[in-house]
């Protein structure tokens, strides 16, 4: 096929969505957002079938225009996930692509006062929107969620959360094991931040001033900004760094309420809802620069601990970093929809 | 702007152009291309104003659908370039988008057997083609052509063999002083071979059967397969290296081949078609991956050399990589709008 | 000066010392110590001067002969240490150099069942052996300890455990803010170990049975060990990690052990013995690989919340990594020289 | 062996001797030079006995006190030098440690009007004061040069100008194919003389000025100073960089005055020398720091080119980088041992 050339089996339908819980958002973000529904080849041809749904989710810094972005040598997912379907790989499922971007580049699919109700944004408005508008199965056992990085890390929390909507999953390189993952950037954050007087607020100011990563902390500096807002914001929205801008030294009582978001951590609460969980895929480049594939090491021996029984289980490290795993997507989706009820 | 809006002042039109040049291409690459053309605000207005027209190509890997690309906190070309004659920072300009992928992810913008005829295509198909179609002014001192990387190297040779077409030009971080550009990748080269029993045919082969860019030597083999087809193919069209690929030791003939493509060697040969140019833009980043800064000093150096008075000339280091210098083109291409003759 | 001339003003006595405590030490390192005296210029003199002494002790896998070492354009430590007094900077100190290396390339300078009682070696060993030989001042006010690394390390805990023998310290780019030194280290490991088995003593056994260092993990899974064997060794010696090998996941009872050795954790409960010291330098590198400047940031922050005096400290982070910082050694043994009491 | 100890089965000799030849050399260093001799176990006991000799030299920034230097879990090449004798692994030979040191670190082994006759002070000086006080066997059928990086470098040269002298060599990662060890080291060098109005000389100043190698640009300055120095320096000793300070452009005469010094380009020129050479030892690192893996296959495959049977050669590519292959030494003196006319 072409660099250049895009025909898809299913359709592609781009939806905007009004959502009443993000309208006022802290930060100002639209409550008008892109959705865009994918139905399989056949969907149209006989109106009575109905069909399980995935929702896809993106990493940190992604908006849902970026779906459509193409690379050399490599197709677009939006084109991957459909060519599933097409060559009769896996059965047809309905793929649910959610925005949740920020001004501060993601929302971690939380509901916090920092950012605004995404969590329940995804749960409650957009779930109900679909099942209302298309052909799904609307029960846990027919509809999982699916993403990467920060999308992976949603994937994660989301089906613990409500596990009532969601009855499986696929995390690539989800944040996890928050001590490896995130420890680090704050050190290299606390050095960056010594040419803004520690402090993140002027960092935050000159990097909306110019063109955007232009230096190289920017994109940590984001990351940290953003999750803070997601996980350790004040009640009035402000985020709070879970450590010491100047020393580094952690702030117990902002760190706890990260730790209280890490999915290796979460899992025994949540015990229950993931045991409900018919199909769980799980992979991680095995030189991750987040040290990832340690996050996927330890969901992955969590799930055993807590009983879930290996054969609803994919895992998998790769030789990969964090980047250029797209190409995963489709076979976890494919993977995913032999499994869902139907 | 939010991240997933676009809305353009000017228009965007997407052709499709049948090119009898590359039509039978060595590479079986399609000889219909995509062919994009932009229209300035006021252009349909008024029918009788005719417009300089500015030529942008594309570094390696890049194909004509990753214009419209889109990244957080920053927008495609496409939009940052209307914005320039939007807002009225520089007299409107028709903007002409070629392609010239190739099977290896690029062409290098010259006529070879190893590739096929994409100077020729550009500058005997593409531009009467759009003289035919555009309100264009059709003379050199009203033609420029801006490319980074790979296209920057284009867009350094490109006038310099055909000045008859165009009279400026614009080059970020354009492939220059090949010493330093390209034989860091030929040492890393012979060491990937080493798996490939020092074919780089072989590593072809692998390449093109599973998913790309999985190792991390795909890409700068890519990169010297790609050259070595546009600059030192066998008659019959065959990549020669100009290496040894088990010692690295120069095969001369073959890298002079090289080095007769190295804009900073070719000003001399080819100085009154630059002493033509009415504007030229140089930069790039100070730490640039693959000393492109030095190329740039180089080539910034040489126009003095052979004459070219410093009014005609913009040049500049930023602290920046190769990559991310995306913010610079819409800059580059209001200097050479309000430089053009109209 | 030539690099390889070396004329001391003062004078190194090369002592070895039994000693008692490390005999039967578990990892049959010998208990014949070597132990370095330097007596300043004049000491032979007048035999009725007494001085004050300066401890020295060195970084993860140093041993004392190393402190002979030369490199290019800079002169070993024996020697800027002697130009110190033998130039008139500071007044004669007698400056002592300990031996603390184990198997395991160090020993923390504490205490433990997985090495042997290094911390009372030094403090009820070494100490008394010097004082009773050499014409010291045998009080805290006038011993100083200094290291660098591990040194440094063991520089902040011996005067807090020991402000009976000890008044001062300096410490450069020593281990502290464990969090951010350490558990880049432990993800680094979990990976290595997958070679392994996830089984460190596997490791351990093919480290000793090759060259040393022909791995680029061997340096930091050896520290590892060690500092498992110095600060979570099971009772009958054995080093237990204070993380799962094949997930990373923090095992929180020995990581607590680890936290304990931790000197801005240890600063609230030894405040007491902090304020005793009349001296205290503290520098590091601004980016010092295991982000030691936080911890030096960390503890000199910890030093002002317990109220100690600013002008009994120094502090200087200084545009550098963790290595070459040896030029710093003589400017702070200078300014400790000239704040012991004599 | 603990990490301090050291007996020798052997004995060193360390001697000073007095050059005629580097008596006023241009860079005023000293005449007087440290020249060290090892003999083997059973030298002195029987005085007829006469043994084959081995040279051994260092790489840039060595000074022969360096060979005393301790490191953890290595002893000094001294020790494992001695080793190969003392345990029977290889007969008894006298080996030469020599010292080239000048102020720049180094001076290639070469005569240079920019750094002093240090080849002529190796062959016509050190030689001749060995073979008039040692029971050397004083014929190059008997007689080995052995180095690294620059020391590899001279093993390689010194047999080719001198086969009257040399007829045995082991190169370590020695420096060879100019193109990959030099060139980037150029480029880096012209952004790091950025900051010192693109002189050389002015960061020169600099650097003689502070502590040394505080700066991650010194190392390389110095290396291209030095070389500069021995390589292409003008008539009154002034080093004469091969490159555009600003542009990093070659200067094509000075540069082929370097390549005239490249071993893989000398080696058809002094074929009929190499031809005499019985054993040629060539390793390197297959992930060095300067591609000298890609030297070593290239003088390998010149050895063929030029007739040079198999046997006489060991070749072998190492998991390495450039450092720590130190433990290489006494395998290739050991296998000269074997191969050296006695």
């Amino acid at each position: 096929m072409l660099p250049w050339s895009h025909e898809l089996a299913g359709d592609l339908h781009r939806h905007t969505i009004d959502s009443a819980l993000l309208r006022g958002n802290p930060l100002g973000d639209p409550h008008e957002r892109p959705l865009w529904v994918y139905t399989p080849p056949g969907y149209d041809a006989d109106d009575t079938t109905r069909y399980p749904s995935i929702y896809v989710i993106q990493g940190y810094g992604g908006h849902l225009g970026m779906w459509d972005n193409r690379s050399p040598y490599r197709q677009p997912f939006t084109e991957t996930a459909d060519a599933v379907f097409a060559g009769g790989e896996a059965p047809g499922c309905i793929v649910v692509y959610v925005d949740a971007w920020t001004a501060y580049g993601g929302s971690q699919f939380v509901d916090s006062p920092g950012t605004g109700a995404y969590h329940s944004y995804l749960c409650t408005e957009v779930v109900p929107w679909i099942d209302a508008r298309y052909r799904t199965i609307a029960k846990p056992a027919s509809r999982a969620i699916s993403g990467k990085s920060s999308g992976g890390f949603g994937a994660m929390i989301t089906p613990m959360l409500r596990p009532d909507l969601f009855g499986a999953l696929a995390t690539h390189a989800g944040d996890a094991l928050y001590e490896y993952c995130y420890l680090n950037e704050f050190a290299k954050a606390v050095r960056a931040l010594r040419d803004y007087d520690h402090d993140i607020r002027k960092w935050w100011a000159d990097f909306q001033g110019r063109p955007s990563f232009t230096k190289e902390h920017d994109m940590w500096l984001l990351v940290i900004l953003g999750c803070a807002a997601a996980f350790s914001a004040a009640e009035d929205g402000t985020p709070e760094l879970p450590f010491d801008p100047k020393t580094g030294a952690l702030i117990p009582e902002r760190w706890e309420r990260w730790l209280a978001w890490d999915p290796v951590r979460m899992m025994d609460t949540y015990a229950d809802a993931l045991r409900t969980q018919r199909a769980i895929w799980i992979d991680a480049g095995t030189r991750d620069e987040w040290f990832l594939d340690l996050g996927a090491e330890a969901f992955r021996a969590g799930l055993s601990r807590i009983g879930i029984p290996d054969e609803r289980i994919y895992f998998e490290l790769i030789p990969a970093g964090h980047g250029g795993i797209d190409y995963r997507y489709p076979q976890a989706m494919s993977w995913l929809a032999n499994r869902l009820e139907r």
